[in-house]
C-alpha cells in the first residue's frame, strides 16, 4: 500500500533501525517505545490484522511462520538480555499494517502506556546488541 | 505439573468452560476476564513461557501451531462476533503455564486492566456461541 508507513519501512523509503529481516519478515525497534527495546515485527506483504495471515500451513508464509520469526528474535533477547520474562501483545490501532510487538521485560500491564522518543544514539547500540541473522537452513 | 491449575484443567480435575480442544492445545474462557469473551488458549503440555515451545518446525507441536490454533480460533470469534478487531496478549505472569490471552475487541490499551467475575449462565451460552471444533483434516 503506498500510503503505509510500514510498507515504505520495507522498501526502505523510511529508514528504521532494523533487528531481523528475511525474505517474509522484518523486525526493527519502534521509535515511540512503550518500554526499553520495543520491537516490531511485521509481514513484508501488507496484511491489515496479523490474523489475516493465512493459518493454513500449506501456504507459506503462514501465521505460524510469523510467530515462529518472532518466537527466535524473543528468544535471542531473553538469552542476550539474560530475561524470562519478555512479553507480547498484537493490538496494531496506530499503523494499519500487521505487526507483532515484542515488549522485553520485566514490566506488568499496570506500566504507563506512554510512549517515550527512541534516542538515535541508543538505538544503534541496540541494533549491535540485539540484531539477529536469519537462520541459514 | 502437579500444582499447576492449568495442568489440572488439561486432565479434567478443575471444570472450565472449554471454547476449543486438540491433542495438543485447549482454549477456554478466562474465570476473571478483562474484557467480555476473553479466552486462553494453552499447550497441554506444560510450559513456563509462550516463548518455551519449540520454534523448530521439524518438531510438533511448535510454536507456529500454537498461534496458528490461536489464529483459527481469532478469526471464527472475528467473523461470529462481526468484529475486525481482536487483540491477543502473551504476559503470563498469574499463572507458571503458557498462555495466549484472546481479547475480543473493541478496546484499547487505556482499558482499565481490572478483572471482572465471569458469570457462570452467561458462560455457558459463550461456549455454545464460540466454541469451535478442530479441523478435520
Amino acid at each position: 500500500m503506498s500510503d503505509c508507513v510500514f510498507c515504505k519501512i520495507v522498501k526502505g523509503e523510511i529508514p528504521c533501525y532494523k533487528i531481523y529481516e528475511d525474505k517474509d519478515f522484518l523486525a526493527f525497534l519502534d521509535i515511540a517505545p512503550f518500554v526499553e527495546n520495543h520491537t516490531l515485527v511485521i509481514p513484508k506483504k501488507h496484511y491489515r490484522w496479523v490474523w489475516d495471515l493465512p493459518v493454513d500451513e500449506k501456504i507459506r508464509p503462514n501465521l505460524g511462520d510469523y510467530f515462529s520469526v518472532a518466537g527466535r528474535i524473543i528468544n535471542h533477547y531473553r538469552r542476550v538480555l539474560g530475561i524470562d520474562f519478555v512479553s507480547s501483545i498484537v493490538w496494531g490501532q496506530l499503523v494499519a499494517h500487521a505487526h507483532i510487538q515484542i515488549l522485553p521485560g520485566p514490566h506488568n500491564l499496570a506500566l504507563s502506556w506512554q510512549r517515550s522518543k527512541l534516542d538515535p544514539k541508543k538505538a544503534e547500540e541496540t541494533v549491535k546488541r540485539l540484531a539477529l541473522s536469519p537462520p541459514s537452513f
